[in-house]
């Protein structure tokens, strides 16, 4: 049960001959019921550089972001997507205005099949960068696939798969919350294992902080898009924004939720009463698509490029939450200290020093670091007989290594994920596009 | 021809036993004559945590930048260094004040030997962070070392020798200049091959822009402390300071260079006359001196880590050299280039979007990248055909890749210079400790 969990949505995936491998390559997600009642949310990469489908994709938030009395106007207010058309295999990015034209072409002729406005699909890529896109092998096979669309174990499936590039496993996520005596599903599939470092930007801040990292979400929540932005912006903060595999963001990172409102009962809103009346719901279903971004990320970082365990560094003690977002990103991306994390090596000196260098000035002499709760330094000096610890030993060698990095006694907090750096990472690179 | 090719200098290597694997790792480089006609200038790490060497170094480099009046005071002005004693495999960094401690009870030995003072003896160490510096064995070895200190080829290989850790060669480098009829020479030895990112300090500046990178220039010329600290730092900031093995500046970065003043004639003063009373021997030195850290910076690049090829990041165009520089950084850290470069791939578009991801704003539209020449992407526009040049399979097949990104019309301009990602690169990393 993933992305057609929700009420309301259907799927389908299939091969398109856009990968040369000739593996699934061509996706959709559909949302059908009263557009009254729907609503979509995205952020994209932040990155200078983007695909065709991330400056649509823009244009399409922009739509939607409207407030309701600008519904009707030929560019005016949209109410949420219809349909997400998915490739993989190429990127439609660094591809001009022709990439734009191309990716506006498969928007139309889906339109035309799912009966709906070209704006209402949203596209999205994903592959080898600055090549044209093959639109007539996407429309050739766009009949097959709207015509598939369905809900279950199998179109979950196939849609899970088909966005998938140098991924080992498909992603997929579902949650459910009652509010209020009314059922709220979520389901949700990703892609993403390498050029993943997501920085994202925002709706409506001058830029918040997105890799490819794909993630489609849908619920059968009824909310307003702005509200569903919002919820979906402080969710991506807290998870998608936390992972780097290779400190590349890419230049086609999306995060889409589009609600179906097909749940029933009251819009749920900020601060107000949830579908059967009570308070908290708003909440509620923000931290339940908080938990299932969290769950992808951590599948995602998993799923990392030639990755073999991941490790998490939490900074506490610094002047700002983003003094120790710095700190923590300096480190999870250090090459050495992922070597270390590869090797199952205590290498401790190399975590202190990558923090060192993230340009945020703190006190070697009130720094700790523990590794999986074993202090190794203490107040600026090693403390050597960690290094003969069992416990030390034992938390190198597990799948999810803990490191906790205080660096001094403000009240600034942070953590971000990584993946160990492997031989496979290299090989899986050095030969992508020849 | 290297460290003691000037007039001056004599050095040595030999074996402490601090290494595991017994090789040499005990270096000293002293200066003779007489301290008037003598100066000193060094740069550190800009790392928060920094090694005991870099603490004492820069109280040694306050004490050199004092103006000439101040001397014979008791912690007053200091005329040049006498020595600099160096060891490998470890770095006595995060150590606390042991680690201070440790390395002043080796300059108080070695000054006693060398009959000066503890603070005219340098100390510098590059290896293992964190680990209690074994100061018996290496005060056990000074009197030979002071005993062995001796010129030409055997003790410039000694030393270049004594100071590498992970490097696969020694680097060694010389110059001469004819400075109106009298001739200046420079030596240099330097080791780095990881932790190579150097970001360096300034001893006047707040915080100019250094790897554990070590350096270490000798020269006869006759400078003030002052002016050579100058040339050093100008110098650093176009040489070591472009190149990145793998983005963690090491908390040991140094670079240091004493002046014997032995070559006679009159002090090199900037916009002065040189020591035959022409002008521009003061712009001549400088330019001989940047020669020099720019064919060290290039050694260690190629020697980095698991590296089999170099290549080049030029920036044009954009707002400013700043700018230029943060975009060419970005790019030459990004493991997905590395391993493009590794593959003899050119997937161009790794390059161009890791440039986007610089938090540098600049229009694609106006974008442009060369590869050994070859234009694969103008205008936000890929070039297809390129991709099928000949020349471009002949630019990745080279042991230096020339790529050159125009971001638009501005002014700014900068290079880095960066090595590939290997499998090696791993293997040498993930097993370093233990």
């Amino acid at each position: 049960m993933s992305i057609t969990y929700p009420e309301g949505f259907s799927a389908w995936g299939l091969k398109a001959g856009i990968k040369p491998s000739g593996k699934p390559d061509l996706a959709m997600i559909a949302r059908t019921g009263p557009a009254e009642r729907a609503a979509s949310a995205m952020v994209f990469t932040r990155s200078v550089i983007v695909g065709a489908p991330v400056i649509i994709g823009r244009e399409i938030r922009a739509a939607l972001m409207l407030p309701p009395g600008r519904a009707g106007e030929p560019a005016g207010r949209l109410a949420a997507l219809r349909a997400v058309l998915i490739n993989a295999g190429n990127s439609n990015s660094a591809t001009g205005a022709a990439g734009v034209r191309d990716a506006r072409a498969c928007m139309e002729h889906a339109a035309g099949l799912l009966g709906c406005e070209a704006r209402e699909v949203l596209p999205s890529s994903t592959g080898i960068i600055g090549r044209p896109l093959a639109v007539g092998k996407i429309t050739d096979r766009l009949g097959e696939l709207v015509a598939s669309l369905s809900r279950g174990a199998e179109a979950d499936r196939r849609a899970a798969e088909a966005i998938m590039t140098t991924d080992m496993r498909p992603k997929t996520c579902s949650r459910e919350v009652v509010i209020d005596g009314v059922t709220v599903r979520i389901g949700a599939i990703a892609k993403g294992s390498g050029m993943i470092a997501p920085r994202l930007d925002s709706a409506f801040g001058p830029s918040s902080p997105a890799a490819t990292m794909l993630a489609f979400i849908t619920t059968d929540a009824f909310i307003a898009s702005a509200d569903l932005q919002g919820v979906l912006e402080r969710a991506c903060a807290g998870s998608f924004e936390r992972i780097s595999v290779d400190n590349h963001p890419s230049c086609s990172d999306t995060v889409v939720c589009v609600a179906s409102g097909a749940c029933g009962g009251a819009q749920l809103r900020p601060g107000a009463a949830g579908p059967g009346g009570g308070s908290g719901g708003f909440e509620a279903f923000a931290a339940a698509l908080a938990e299932v971004c969290d769950d992808l990320a951590l599948q995602v970082i998993r799923d990392g490029e030639g990755a073999t365990r991941v490790f998490r560094v939490r900074v506490r003690g610094a002047a700002s939450d983003a003094d120790a977002a710095c700190i923590a990103r300096e480190v999870v991306n250090s090459p050495l200290v992922k070597c270390a994390i590869h090797g199952r090596d205590p290498n401790w000196g190399r975590l202190v020093t990558a923090a060192g260098n993230a340009g945020i000035a703190f006190d070697p002499a009130t720094t700790s670091l523990t590794i999986g709760g074993v202090e190794v330094f203490r107040a600026g000096v090693p403390i050597t007989p960690a290094l003969s610890d069992p416990r030390l030993k034992e938390a190198m060698g597990g799948d999810r290594v803990e490191c906790e990095l205080t660096v001094g006694d403000g009240p600034g907090a942070w953590f971000m994920l990584g993946c160990d750096l492997s031989k496979d990472y290299v090989s899986i690179n050095a030969d992508y596009t020849t």
